[in-house]
């Protein structure tokens, strides 16, 4: 009987390590973190996640045989459930993660599913976080970039190059002059992103005389604009309004491509909660088809462990 | 044994029907069409439908028994492939399709399938046309207006609000005053479909002086925009940019949300040809996420059959 499974969320800082028993539906026994090494091309990342494994089994005292398998997010594209393509943060090239993994785990190669850490994140949040009762959902992460996950009648859709969800790479400037790091001009990720917020505050700080209360702190962050926001600061209420309207139209090309229940926000940003989705749904409704004036709108729940979660719930719908 | 099939197509001028064997993969044995009966909110249509489906039979002396099921498709938004919500080219509200025609064709409902038009033409085109080889393509259809089909992992989504496929809508301008059929203003529709091309030419002839063709010409048409862009016309050539450049940065937005293997460009329109795909292609690479920059584009191949081919499809994959 294989009574257990792994999900595993490797990050560009961390590999987060969930270890579940699922004989019923998938219960948390334990999870932890390794630091990702990123030495040499990231070569020794899988082999560390292979040894955390193993030593958790022997303190446990559980034999290999009784995993079912492991799932696994990574950040980059992901072809058949096992092919990255590129994960730059990691350092990765090409390569079969799942064959790879499957030789030094000593699990069959067909237990071991790859797949977005959006994409799992997504899957995640539908299994026991914001988006459960849902079955067509889409994860938009607003964090260093902007990250997306599609999740349609309960799987993930990968992409036929393993980039669905790549909504932050919507083109929705023509004026941009700056490059995204994708190499385009004009990315919804440029304005979005945690990142991109603070470049337009200190553009207004720098560009404008309007009176901010920001304008006496020494570190800017998504967080600092916000929060001045909420309180009524003009220049960031401004920002707030820029942000979301982008962010809304961007949401109702998804929406007009595969129209889904539910638009989930995570990523650092998402922590300014409510304001957030509401602004955002406010302005999608101007922008949507009007069959899908009805989609709602809701921050993501499960945090850093979204991923870790959606990725053994791919093992456990194998 | 069920051995037999069809597949309908309502439009807002002709029922298009199709009779299939469907013992082995789906052979057409007989196609016709019949008038598409609006009068009174277009409640006849489901029963001039039926008493065509009757005459059929008892011409080729078959029971209804003999039938597996009747696929499908129709103008407008459907929900749980068996729920319009509104036809307005039919008089439609809302009801349920597939419950109503079991009544009246005396075959169970749920060997009824129903969806929308262009995302049974998708499915069509995937099966006999273009779409050959592929499970994960996008059709967009370029008529009267802008519709679109999305069919994923060999099935059609139809979207929560069965709005999937709506790339007509995604709202591409800023700065529009006319209004589109949605209601909105700016939509891909007003710039891309066969009607506003024609507007197009017809704007730029009267705001302009420069020499072309199409000057003398009574009739203006989207062919004849192609035709003259064909031949050099300026104008033209110049109208043929600017609605390429449009239907790429949409379909970018589709890339990025499902990254489809492949395009396939339908309706009135894509008789422009290769002219029209690579063009679009053309823009698309320099909008599209990096990793999606091999997606293919074709031109549809069914025509006016695809929806019929589609809707059968959905019974021979029941």
């Amino acid at each position: 009987m294989k009574k257990y499974a792994f999900g595993i969320d490797v990050g560009g800082t961390t590999v987060k390590v969930g270890f579940f028993d699922i004989e019923v539906d998938g219960t948390l026994i334990d999870k932890w973190e390794v630091s990702t090494r990123k030495d040499e091309g990231g070569k020794y990342i899988l082999s560390d996640v292979a040894k955390t494994i193993n030593d958790k089994l022997s303190e446990k005292n559980i034999n290999i045989e009784e995993v079912k398998g492991i799932g696994i997010g990574v950040p980059g594209p992901v072809l058949e459930e096992s092919i990255v393509n590129k994960c730059v943060n990691l350092g990765w090239g090409v390569f079969n993660v799942a064959e790879e993994s499957s030789l030094i785990f000593g699990i069959p190669k067909e237990n071991i599913l790859v797949s977005n850490d959006a994409s799992v994140a997504c899957l995640g949040e539908m299994w026991l976080g914001a988006g459960r009762g849902f079955r067509d959902l889409v994860l938009i992460t607003l964090g260093t970039g902007v990250g997306g996950g599609v999740v349609l009648n309960g799987k993930i859709v990968s992409g036929a190059f393993g980039a669905s969800g790549e909504i932050g790479h919507m083109k929705i400037s023509h004026t941009e002059d700056l490059q995204c790091g994708c190499g385009k001009k004009g990315c919804l990720e440029q304005y979005a992103s945690a990142t991109g917020i603070v470049r337009k505050i200190n553009e207004k700080l720098v560009n404008t005389d309007t009176p901010s209360i920001l304008r006496q702190e020494h570190y800017l962050s998504a967080k600092s604009v916000f929060d001045a926001a909420k309180k009524g600061d003009e220049i960031s209420m401004d920002i707030v309004d820029e942000v979301c309207e982008d962010l809304a139209l961007a949401l109702s090309y998804v929406s007009c491509t595969i129209d889904p229940e539910i638009f989930l926000i995570g990523g650092g940003v998402s922590k300014a909660g409510d304001m957030l989705t509401d602004k955002i749904q406010e302005r999608y409704t101007e922008h949507c088809f009007h069959a899908s004036k009805e989609t709602k709108f809701k921050i993501a729940e499960l945090g850093n462990d979204a991923g870790m979660y959606g990725a053994v719930k791919m093992i456990i719908d194998k």
